[in-house]
């Protein structure tokens, strides 16, 4: 143990032309790499919200805090994973199915609470949505039937109750 | 009508540092500012799938496929929008909620298929996964409540039947 350990951050940020590449650009330097980020619009369209997962010791993450606040597109960066918060992952599996193993997969996609959303001759293609163990049991449930494809979102999250990342600020 | 249409470009590549970096920076030296991006592990450890959605016209798109087949971490780019394929988003809406307009709330998220993840006071926080139109339209519907926080995952998206983005290459 390196007393290192994984921190969700929600990070507002304005919709401008390279502020991705700057936000990368921070976090590769220091040779961190990154477990999922998820970018996606807001309520307001002017406004993006990144949710970075990344290893790393409290004092480290907090001079990345400090870092991202330099750039000017960056409005309010919180670390979910010191509050209490909800936060959800999809994926996408397409598995190798034949019509011995048909019923088996569906059982276990029943128990996970996931959905058929495509069959194939030879494949079946399962979502499913939760924290991100959930979707790594399921993985490891599903690979002994022959994993062909899978697609993770990464996480976002969002802080539980009235407590609100935006008007914080 | 300029022509330009969205793209969803489902991008393998090998998990080094600095990947994201220059594959971002690819798209904002040519002025194209991503729509969602979502990235996130495979069912390779050593390889994380991007799922890019951004606006451009044909040829403009293939001019960018061919410049990321040239960073060396990219095994494989494919355009899902030129094949069929299953796309999935995910958002978490957190929305004001009084003892007034919780059974009016709870109605639109039945309707929508999505479930109540967490409950507070004065808040209530939905899940839904779909085609991106169908968060939209439920975004729509309970923007009238006050929408107080939302975060969007990005699509992810595979090819359907048994065609796989990984093994073609």
């Amino acid at each position: 143990m390196t007393g290192t350990q994984s921190h969700t951050l929600s990070i507002l940020v304005e919709n401008h032309y390279g502020v991705l590449t700057r936000v990368a650009a921070l976090f590769a330097r220091r040779g961190y790499n990154i477990d999922s980020l998820a970018v996606g619009t807001t309520e307001d369209p002017d406004v993006s919200r990144m949710t970075i997962v990344v290893n790393g010791d409290e004092a480290v993450i907090e001079q990345v805090i400090k870092q991202l606040y330099k750039l000017i597109e960056v409005i309010k960066v919180v670390d979910l994973s010191k509050e209490e918060y909800v936060d959800r992952e999809l994926a996408l599996i397409k598995v190798a199915a034949t019509s011995e193993t048909r019923a088996d997969i569906l059982q276990i996609v029943e128990i996970f609470r996931a959905k058929i959303v495509d069959v194939g001759s030879n494949t079946m293609m399962i979502e499913i949505t939760g924290g991100g163990d959930k979707i790594s049991s399921l993985e490891k449930l599903l690979r002994p039937f022959g994993i062909k494809e899978l697609a993770r979102t990464g996480k976002v999250g969002l802080l539980r109750g009235p407590k609100d990342v935006v008007k914080e600020k």
